[in-house]
This record gives structure tokens, C-alpha cells and sequence, in this order.
């Protein structure tokens, strides 16, 4: 059924760069211009350019006004991993753009993502579908799903499914992993002279597929925006009541740009970004002393309450944890039967007389619960499930544990009363921003618009994204220019890095130099939710990570 | 610092009901006329007789255009318990409403909740107080506490506090128990011929001050907004991701109205109602049954996902664990000593031995960490801790061992994913919508209709709230006439009752007659944020309970 927010979105009009907006009533008046930019200078170029023959060095191209193409199009879209708001905005895009030069055109869903393309598994999307999704969030539209394309015998199931249904092209919406995974089907597709091109969509809410061209990916303005609504509203909460510490984690196990761009929005006493941690060489015990010390100086001054911004992926980007991690996953992988005929008592002895001694410091002071979990609590390969260790929990104890030791040595006289927070699921799928709608919408047109031009491997971009839309500059990068190699048991293996928090840039930079003040002050920002009406300042606005960047 | 939200929302001027609208520049026009309407019937009115000789069987009383009163007035305000979204908003309608009479009178906000009344700490409210914090969210212009005015020390030195200020009435801002209080204040005062007027604002986002004359607290409606957008987000999700189960717990532990309107805005597979388990006399295994219904009957068709609601005081209502819950405490009393003695690994046989046959079935039915927990886990009391019971997580342990045992007879055969999401704080200072932000305004011109009637231990009330804001109806309800006694260690105490959900009002009726649907269906509706701006029938909404009460 439908909110009445959702009946009035339905009615939003995504705004569109001016090269999108048509001429005159029947001529679509862009293409793509080919502009012969050198690619990125990548590592690594040797093994790429073995791996993709067909694909490698290609230039970047930006679309301009030109004479306009009208041929029939057949295209079929997947969503690919995790949902990002706007998602549906794309393929709203995908089929105003196709149906503006052609109306014959069509687009199919594959369904539950990328094994829809396997198991031949789509819809015929029309006006009705577009109706009932534009502007939502979610991916309910055509699901989505986490199966990852990169072998030969699903190739070759897509070509068959995609001839079959005389599909031109496949634009895949995803991450990193979706991306490379696209890359490497437009390769195999072009060595087996199979008549379908691949278009690739920048989606994460993560932001950590972000890079020279991808300004920001979608999905992570409006996630950041939900956040910021909450931890805006707990820390007016903090500041009224005036007792408790809120520690709360945020979404990114890989990066902080959600933490820091969070934290750019509220002024919280603390945000912890991970990549920092990393390049200090910090410990947990140092990272909990941050904490620690805006805790005794605010008490100092009554203020026993305060707001701290943690990233999902601390614990991994702490080095000696890190460590202590892989060595237990070591250790168990190596010696699991062994591991598995031990009760659960003897389990942190067995553990302790096979870690390294620094590794046993590390794990002598974790809180007993959690050095538990780590043993108990494992992945499906056996591994440390990293993901379940309540990391807002564990700094909690630390925290806790430190402030004892300065209340008995008397330089701390006050309360400590905690509570944690984790937001994740709750951006995930909220109605896009008009900034997620329009862009996404935007990346749609500049898809269709890659497709006749009959380019290939190709990712959707849009620069000048800090501008008005009409401004905005839709343009292509081909997909392994953004690529490096790894390594993994010996293979080469082709990778979009993931964008980690730059610490020589702007955001944290601005973060860097107020964070004294707001580890002392209660100097909190309320931005309210998100709103979709009223002052264009408001409606419209952009992350405040991508309006430094253009500083 | 200030959001540009909150730039935005310091220029809206609350709408107010036609009485309250000024006929002219200079005049005011409303003075209240008392009705001599019988107040409610009461329960132990002999009681009530004894304890309140000046202030029970007051009439109702209704506030009509009339003669306008210019005297100087000085009022002190205070804001009691937690925080709802509009306390701001209830001192500026104050502040607005002593201003328009008489341009000298003066609002004095006393600080930190109740014992700021007793320490004499207090500021004076002005006009930059005032467009600092209109429409706001938090109780951060004079903070709250959670003192209680309850004996005859503390009446004397806000007594001579007051008349100290020139103080003539206290607005106390709270819930049923800040409100009891407002009335033992108000007899006090008027048995010490001490002339303070006393008036009291039905505050509390728990929705559970209510009866035949408070169609709904401040702050409930905010609140539940805040939590269905969230919900709705997760739902959106979840309809997406197709894999995981969500338990979402809500604010409330007395009462389940904000699970009850949560779910009449989002219409999620399950909504438990405390108030009809306790009526059914259910135990926690039939509560985890409706739940575990509804997942094998979604799991038949391939949806392995879900919304469940859960109120925060579930378990308690549940008469087994409310039975067992006391039982323990009085043995813990009873046996503190010899218990404290036990190590760890014989408390559960210590408290097995002494538990009757029933409750030693429920606790052994108990997942094993939640047994602990009862017995490590006790408030400042000695008591169970029942705030700190993951009744969330308690019951995705039920329902796991339910389909466990289910799937060993294979009448369940998929897969069981679950995660578990607590909302409170993220609601409780949010921007108050527009219909809490009129709401407040309204009651504080309210307060002031009724000091100027010379009026004490009143509350202020507001009628027609499912009408537009013109055709509000204000007036004013004797505090005593809400009140009931309950005898505690042998003394009668006065309260004003809990509301608790009607399971034979209209709103549950309405969950009643979807509920079956719902827990097949994935109708999930999806919200979204607050929106301030734009159609009115999104920005101006009222919420579902109410439009249900007045059909």
C-alpha cells in the first residue's frame, strides 16, 4: 500500500542535466563524442592489459549535443548487492531515456539480481512499473542479490539468455565487486564476439567507490542523511538530558566516509575514522584514550554526556587486532579438528599458547565476552565473524575499564553511563534524496546514452555534482581504468580498489581541525529529516563532503 | 550551531485555535467560563476526598471568547521526566500568551526539571530564548529532571522560592506521575493559603496519559513518525533483501500505543499489544507462536522475511514472566545474603530450588544467557532489571527453538535470519511536527486562559485535534478528577492510571481486522520522514489513532 509521501514522490519530476533535456518536442539531440583522454596511469598494467585485451586503455568519453539516434534498443538491468536509495531512479532513467528516442525500445528486469541473468529470470518494465517506483526507495522493483558473475559457464548462459531475448545491452548497478565482475563479462562478450554491451552504475552507500570521476556514488547522500537525522536527534537528546554517552556505529566496513560525513553534519565529540587509526598504528587502547579524554575534560565541566561516531569497520583497521585476527584464522583453519574437540572453557587456553606474544597481550586485555565471541563466533569459512563483534560495545568496556583506573587514582569523580547504537538498515532503503533522485535519474540518461554510442565496459559518471543540476556533466570512464591487480592464492585477480577516507583531503581536513573544540563542546547540529518540499536549500542539498571537495 | 532546518523552522509560526486569535492588535478575547460539568466518576473518591479538600470535584471548565484581562502576570515553567518533541513549543505558546495580554509579565524557565524549583535556579524567558528554540526538538533550553515533588520540604522552599520571584503560577510540564505531583503541590499550596496557582501539560511520547479528555499527549505523535519512517525503511529493506526477519522493540514500557500506531502506519507482519497478551493470559511460548504462524505460513511461499513489533514492556505484561519476575525479587529480598554468597554457577540451582513448580517451568524454558541475566543484571533495588531483558532478542530465541523443533518434523523447511533494532532515543527530540508544534503553542495559551481564571490544579487539554487547528477546543480538566489510589507499603498514594491500550477501541479494532492479512502479506506501507513543508495532508497529519478515535 501506499504512504501518502510515496503517492505525492510519484509526482517529482527527477531535474536533468540541460544536455538530457530535449530540443524540441520528437529530437533527442545527444550522443557521445569521443574525447581520446588518456585513461588513469594504473599499476599493475602489465597483467590488466593480458586480462582485458578488448577492454584495456580505453579513453574516457563525455557526452555532448549532437545529432540524435533513434534506433530500437533492447537493454536489460540488474541490481546487484546491497540496496542504496535511488536505485529504482536509475532505471526510471534507463527507460525516459529509451523511450525519448524510441518507443519501440525496451527494458527488461532480470530479477534477484545477478542470477536473474542466469536463470533467465526478468520482467518487461513499463510506464505502470515506473509509475509505482519512481522516486521509492529500496530495490523491490526487480530485487537485487549478491551471486557474483565471474566465470566462464555463466557468461555463457547470460549470452545465450540475452541473444535469446535480443537484449543489446545489460546495465549493471553496483559496487566494486559488481563492477569489476561487469568488466570481465564485457571482455568475455567481446572475445566471443557476442553481440552485448555492458554498462556499469556507481551504487554503494558506503562511498567507497569514489575516485577522480565518481564524485560520490549513489545512495550514500541519503543514507548519510538518515543517519544524520538520527544521531542529530540523540545528541538534542544527550544535550537535554544530560547523562549518557551515546556510542554509535555506523555502516562501512571498508571506509569511513559515512562516519566522517556523519560527523561533518552533528559536530559529535568524537568520530573515529578508521583510516586514521590504520595509518597511526593506532591500538585500541589509544583509540579508547581519545574517547577517554573528552570524557574526563566534559565531566570536568558537568557535561557527563556526549556523542561518539564509530565506523562498522574500526576493529579490522586497528593493526593489532587485525592481527590478532589473522592469526586466530590461522590458527583455525590450520588446526580446527583440534580446536573442535576442546570444550568452551578450555578453548581461550588453547588460544593463548599458540598466539604470538604480542597477539597475547592484545587478546589478554579484550573484555572477556568478546575475546569469547571472536572463538565462538565464526563465519561460514571458519573465520573471525569480523562483522558480528559489537564494536561500540567493546570501546563501551574499554572505555569503562580506563575510567576506573583514573577514578582511583582521583584525576575522574564522575558518572559513566553508556548506550550504543548501530544505524544501518534504517538508510538502506529510505525514499531518495531529490540529490540521490536526480542523480540517479541522470545516470540513467547517460547509460542509455553510452549504449548508442555502442561503448562497452563502461561506467556512468557525473561530474560537477556541487553545481545545479542543469549543470551537471554526465560522462563515461571505461571500467579497468579504475582497476589494480591482487593477488589471492596465487592468482591474479582484477579489483576496483576500494576509496578509502583520503587524510590529506578537504572533509577530513575539516574534521581534523575542529575535532579539539567538539570533543569539548556541545556544540551539536540537529539537520532535521530529510525533506523533499520547501526551501531549495533544504530540498536540494548535497553532501557536505562533495561540496568541500569542490572548494 | 544551527541546521538549516532549524533556520527554516524558527520562522513558522505555529497555527492556533480561532478562540486564541487575536480580535484586534491590542486586545485579547478569550477569558474562561467554567462549566459546572461533573468531573469523572472516580474510584476511592473517599480517599481522594481526604487527601484533596480544595481540589477534588472541580468542574471542567471550557475557554470561550470574552472580556479580555490585561494584569500583570510572572509565571515559572518547568519540564518534568523525559523528553518529547514540543516542550519548547508549549513555552513559547506561554511566553506568546503573556506577551499578547500584557507586554510586562514575565516567564521565568526554571532549570534542570523539578529541583530547579527547589533550588531556585532559574532563567528569565525572553524573545531571543524564545526564536533560539521555537519549533526545536529536546528539552535543551531548560533541561529536564526527574525529581519528585512529593513531600511537604520541598512544597515549602518552592513555596518561598516563588514568592520570593513574585512568582503567581507554575506551569509543570510532565506525565501522569509529574502531574500527580502538580496536584499534591497545588493542595499543599492552597491549604498554606500560599498564592501560586498551579497548572499542569500533559507531556509523554508513550501516548499512555489519556483518557475521555486528553485525546493524546504531546510529543507521541513526533515520536511515532520518527520510529515508522525508521521502520518503514527497514521494511522497504526487507521487502528487498527477501532474507531477513526484523525485531524491532518501541518505546512504552507501561503501555503499547506507539507499537499499536506504528503498526497502524506500516502494517507489518506482526504487532504484539502487551495489553492483550496480559488480557489472554498468553505465556511466552503462545506470543513466540504468533510469530513462528506467520513465518512458516510467509516461508511456504518463499518470503523469508519479516516485520515484527514489539513493545518495550512485552514482557512484564506476559503473566508467567511477570509471576516469575516477582517471585525472584522477593527471594532476592528476602535472601540477599546467602544468595550474594553463591558463585556464579549455583545461583540458576539456588533459585530452581526455591521457585514454585509453574515459574520453575517458565525459567527453565528460558534461553540460558536470559536466565543469567535476570539473576546478574538488578536495578539499585535488588530487582530484576527488566529494562535491561533484550526482549527482542529474547524472542528470536524462542521462535529459533520453535522452528528448530518444527524443522525436525519437517513441517518447516527454510531458512530463519533474524536481527533485532531498539528504537527510543531517536524519537524523543526529534523537530516536533507541525501538529505537535500547534499542539504545544495551543496548550501553553492554554495555561495562560487558565492562570488568568485564577485557576489551580488544572490541566490544560485541547479537544477536536482530528479537526483543523482553528476548530481546537481548549479548556481545562480538574488533575484530581484523572486520579485513582493505589495502596503502596500500606499507604494510599494518589495516581493519575496509565492509560492503557483500549482493546475495544477503534485503532486496535483496526489492527484486529488486518492483522491476519498482514502476517501473510508483505502490504508493508512506507512513510517516510517528517515533512514540514509542502501538501498539507503530509505536513499537517495528525496521527492514525486519533482519526480513528473520531470516526
Amino acid at each position: 500500500m501506499k504512504s501518502n509521501l510515496q503517492r505525492h514522490r510519484q509526482k517529482y519530476t527527477p531535474k536533468l542535466p540541460n544536455i538530457f533535456v530535449k530540443s524540441s518536442d520528437r529530437a533527442v539531440a545527444e550522443v557521445v563524442k569521443i574525447k581520446q583522454k588518456k585513461t588513469t596511469s594504473m599499476e599493475n598494467s602489465d597483467v590488466l592489459v593480458e586480462l582485458f585485451p578488448h577492454t584495456y586503455d580505453k579513453p574516457a568519453v563525455s557526452i555532448v549535443k549532437g545529432k540524435s539516434v533513434e534506433k530500437k534498443l533492447c537493454v536489460g538491468v540488474v541490481l546487484s548487492g546491497g540496496q542504496a536509495p535511488g536505485g529504482h531512479n536509475v532505471i526510471a532513467g534507463l527507460f525516459a531515456a529509451l523511450k525519448q528516442r524510441n518507443n519501440s525500445s525496451q527494458l527488461l528486469g532480470f530479477l534477484g539480481g545477478p542470477s536473474g541473468l542466469i536463470n533467465n529470470r526478468y520482467i518487461v518494465i513499463d510506464e505502470i512499473v515506473i509509475e509505482q517506483f519512481k522516486n521509492s526507495g529500496g530495490f523491490d522493483m526487480i530485487q537485487s542479490g549478491r551471486t557474483k558473475l565471474d566465470n566462464t559457464e555463466d557468461f555463457k548462459k547470460i549470452a545465450t539468455n540475452c541473444t535469446a531475448a535480443g537484449i543489446n545491452a545489460i546495465v549493471i548497478i553496483g559496487g566494486d565487486d559488481s563492477n569489476t565482475n561487469a568488466a570481465l563479462l564485457a571482455e568475455w562478450v567481446l572475445t566471443n564476439q557476442v553481440p552485448l554491451q555492458v554498462i556499469g552504475v556507481p551504487k554503494t552507500i558506503d562511498g567507497d567507490l569514489k575516485n577522480d570521476m565518481i564524485e560520490v556514488s549513489f545512495g550514500f547522500d541519503t543514507a548519510c542523511k538518515v543517519y544524520s537525522e538520527l544521531i542529530g536527534n540523540i545528541a538534542k537528546d544527550a544535550n537535554s538530558a544530560r547523562k549518557y554517552w551515546h556510542f554509535i556505529k555506523l555502516m562501512g566496513r571498508s571506509a569511513s566516509h559515512i562516519t566522517l560525513e556523519c560527523a561533518l553534519n552533528i559536530q559529535p565529540n568524537i568520530a573515529i575514522i578508521a583510516e586514521e587509526v590504520s595509518q597511526r598504528r593506532m591500538s585500541l587502547k589509544q583509540v579508547a584514550h581519545i574517547i577517554v579524554d573528552s570524557i574526563v575534560k566534559r565531566a570536568q565541566v558537568g557535561n557527563n554526556f556526549g556523542i561518539v561516531l564509530i565506523p562498522e569497520g574500526l576493529i579490522e583497521f586497528i593493526p593489532e587486532v587485525g592481527k590478532l585476527i589473522a592469526e586466530i584464522n590461522d590458527m583455525l583453519g590450520t588446526n580446527s579438528k583440534e580446536f573442535a574437540a576442546l570444550n568452551e572453557n578450555q578453548h581461550i587456553d588453547w588460544v593463548q599458547s599458540h598466539l604470538t606474544p604480542q597477539s597475547n597481550l592484545v587478546f589478554a586485555d579484550l573484555p572477556i565476552h568478546i575475546a569469547k565471541q571472536m572463538l565462538m563466533d565464526r563465519d561460514q569459512h571458519g573465520n573471525v565473524n569480523v562483522s558480528a563483534i559489537e564494536t561500540e560495545k567493546l570501546l563501551i568496556e574499554v572505555v569503562k575499564q580506563d575510567l576506573t583506573k583514573l577514578k582511583s587514582q582521583g584525576k575522574y569523580l564522575s558518572q559513566f553511563s553508556a548506550i550504543s547504537h548501530f544505524f544501518g538498515y534504517e538508510g538502506r532503503s529510505a525514499y531518495p534524496s531529490n540529490f540521490d533522485a536526480d542523480y540517479c535519474y541522470a545516470l540513467g540518461f547517460t547509460a542509455v546514452s553510452l549504449i548508442y554510442s555502442g561503448l562497452t565496459s563502461y561506467m556512468c559518471c557525473i561530474k560537477n555534482m556541487h553545481l545545479p543540476v542543469s549543470d551537471w556533466k554526465p560522462f563515461g570512464i571505461p571500467l579497468v581504468s579504475m582497476m589494480d591487480i591482487e593477488k589471492r592464492k596465487g592468482v591474479n585477480k582484477p579489483v576496483i580498489k576500494k576509496a578509502l577516507v583520503n587524510l590529506d583531503g578537504k572533509p577530513f581536513a575539516r574534521l581534523k581541525a575542529n575535532r579539539d573544540n567538539w570533543a569539548i563542546d556541545s556544540d551539536y547540529i540537529s539537520p532535521g529529516p530529510i525533506q523533499y518540499f520547501g526551501p531549495t536549500e533544504l530540498s536540494d542539498s548535497t553532501p557536505v563532503s562533495l561540496q568541500l571537495e569542490n572548494k
